[in-house]
């Protein structure tokens, strides 16, 4: 069972350093987008839900790189193709 | 067991680095918000509930990678689906 | 199946790593975009329009290059043709 | 016992990496956000209990990750999953 | 199949990297000249055309750095001179 | 007794690396908060004890990431369950 | 066939590298370039005309590193002088 | 005494290493404390009592960071149980 | 033949590498250069030919540099003087 | 001998280590504060001697990390505890 | 001829790294030197000669640097003592 | 004798290292300072000897950090007790 | 004549990156200096002679370090006293 | 002869490394204090004479640790106490 041992060893390692890397430039990204707009609020409090807009805008964009982190890493764990092949493999070998 | 204790060994560890890792790019993030909440607070304060509520709105969309961190730091401490394979494999192999 | 393993685990790694280290850059670039746009409505509030258009533009070319790693993280997991050929083979091989 | 011993030092190991680089973001971030509360109250002072309210929820956002960090260490230490099935495992085979 | 599943490990490798560590120069370049466009046309909304217009070259020349990495990205996965001559050396071998 | 040894090892190495890794962002975070609060105090020296309260506040806060690592390293060095239980193992094996 | 897969790994390896890594320096400083236009012709728009020449002459000199790395990568994929005399050794010594 | 080198050898290595890293950031956190009290001294001289003193609690809390440091270190030199432990089982083994 | 790899893959290493490293100074470098003078010119454009001459003299300067990288690239690649001295022994060694 | 040589090897490198990665922090940190007070003199030359007093008392509070490193490095060459306890059991072992 | 191979791969591998590393410094140098000149230029017109005669001749200080590693890596790849030393070894060996 | 040579290697390479990476600190430190110091003497000349006084304090405490890590250099060189103890070990073992 | 390739091997890479290397601090250095220069000549053009022998003497003790590193690489190229120790060890083993 | 060509191989090594790293420190520190000074004497050319001789006895401290790195670099290569040793150990064992 080694090589099944392996596979889930990296895709454990992956999947923990998938989200924990991805989730350090959105982070960053998301601060300096949000300090921007909480500056241009009290400078301009008129314009309030336009920069409210524009904000939430880039956040979700921003924050579409760390989702796709997030689904690589649920697929790595939960949907992962080369588990599935190594899984039948060796209950074949078994059967 | 060995192929259980480097699936073992691989996930503690994993838990661990993916909530750490994953804790420098959120605190560093809010931190930066929280600070421009605050000078824009000090600069407008007739605005402070608008500012309050856009921080909020933002720390949780940052706080939110920090959050698929320690999801998946527990997905892989408790709800592991590979441990939970290589588990029943050892005890059908023993039985 | 040593040789298969091997794949399946660089694929993995591989898949995690790109879609995780791509999104450093791309973020982080977002963060600084949509900081400047928030910046220069408040400062110009009348244009608020032509530099919506313009962040959104750039958005799009920064996360290109998001989507550019996604896409090759994607065709890593589920449509590798080194993987197919290495099925193929030990299918043939074990045929 | 090499298998418990494994587990063991990774498991001593990961606490205190965890613990201690969750322990680098966060106390960054802190000290940005107190950085600007204390900066901002001297600029206006009349707004000293909004500003003082807002730095006590940022930092109780912030430090949670410190504590997502120093609760995964302590169930490292004191309620590992895999240590607690690795000792009846070794514990059943010496019977 | 021991030299094809090494440079097919080393393939899929280096198609990930390349496509990721690629994206980070880009992003950042593309975001800091799309904040200065930003931030010029909010001082100059008279001249905003010929901004885009610099903009767009510019934006145009530093994806071109990323898509040099993304071609080489895709030749390295789906059109790889090495892999296809060392399939055909093990084919006629096995021929 | 080379399990016994490697357990002591890597607790030894853990405590120093907690503590002395784990000082680093707290006292740049509270240098930080300390150089805000002294330049405050310079600008408005009537808000001295409300600045003051707020910086204590503020380092105990950031402190508490420190403690925590002080915390684990203890526990690793004195309290150890891992090392009992190896020992205890190895007394009984022993005896 | 082992030296053939050495120089191959290592040639994929290599074009990947190179491009990666030769896009980062180039983009960053178009990026500045571009940035540096887009803030003088803001400020002095008669002379877009000759801001504008100077950029892309400018963009024309920093393009040319990443060319560099592109032609070198290309040739390394696609002329490689080493493969093709290992490649002659092969087939003389095998025919 | 190969297990009894081995935690010698790791004590010396941690003892070294967690007083320097461990001063590290004290250090750079007192001088940044140090240098915001000079300037405010500067630009405030009728508060120095003041500044004074709040500098002083400042860097005493700082310097506790390198106090934990160098407390482990001393532990580890002087009071290490593991070693204590480890020289008892190597005597009783001798005696 | 494995001298012969080892030098060959040693080669084609070390072009991609010199000349991906190399870019990366010079292309800083320039774009520094670039921008101080666009924003040169934006401020002094009657100086605009002697400021554009000093560029020019400059960016020739810095790419000297990359220069010097390409070249040595090309020499490893194609005039490689450790490579013709092995070719020539193997040769000599089989003639 | 081979105990002995690991220990006395171990213990050259961390005192050399100790000492000079120990000297890096402090004098950044006595660099920044010494900076600040030569600039807080020549902006209010009146406050000299208040200001020199606090230099000292900043610079004795940061030279203190530099000297815990000092001392752990001279314990470490000269007092060694565990040398001590290898030397003699050599001497008895060869008594 | 295993000797051979190894001076060989270390000369090739470091006249590469030599140029590529040591055209980092002097360009990011050159580049700030020809920013601050081109800089001057702009503020002060009249002193245009004075200002280009000093930097033509720190440029010519700062390249030299970049000469230096040029020279070697020729040395390394033409005139390389060692290598001549071990051919004659060699030739004299098979002669 | 491989234990003296171990003991000479690890030596000479600690000198080496700590006296090098030993300069690092002081001599930014002492820049800095110096630098403060020249501005603040073009700013407030008058006080040319107070400020000339404290900068030679200052960098003689700076300098302090640098002198401990050529003094345990030097130790290390010339007074290596370690080093004393293997040679008259080895000479008694030849006597 | 392995000790003869080893000594050679490491003089090679040592020549190399002692020289590279050494050039990264002057050269940055020198561009400083250089650009201080520029920018205080466009200030104060009286003062351009001044100013100039200013500068040219701290190019000279800046490049100082450099022409260390340079001697340092032309020793152990040329002047190598350990190459020449091992030389005629092996030549009169051989002779 | 191993001992002997370790210790050859370390010293070399060690002698170019510290060399070379011992220049950075020092080089960036009299870049800094260069453009200090160079500032300084445009602001206030009056005291054009303190500003040199504070600048030269600067340059003469930060220039000291650059020294202390040539010194031992050059006893390493010239004056090696463990090489002369270990060349005498090596001609009595074979006189």
């Amino acid at each position: 069972m080694t090589d099944l041992a392996l596979i889930a060893a990296v895709s454990i390692l992956t999947a923990g350093l998938t989200v924990s890397f991805g989730a350090l430039g959105p982070a960053l990204g998301e601060g300096r987008a949000a300090a921007a707009a909480l500056a241009a609020i009290a400078q301009q409090p008129d314009s309030a839900s336009t920069l409210s807009r524009t904000l939430f805008v880039s956040l979700a964009m921003i924050e579409s790189t760390a989702i796709y982190c997030f689904v690589v890493a649920m697929i790595v764990l939960f949907a992962n193709p080369f588990w599935d092949q190594a899984l039948q493999a060796a209950q074949s070998a078994a059967g």
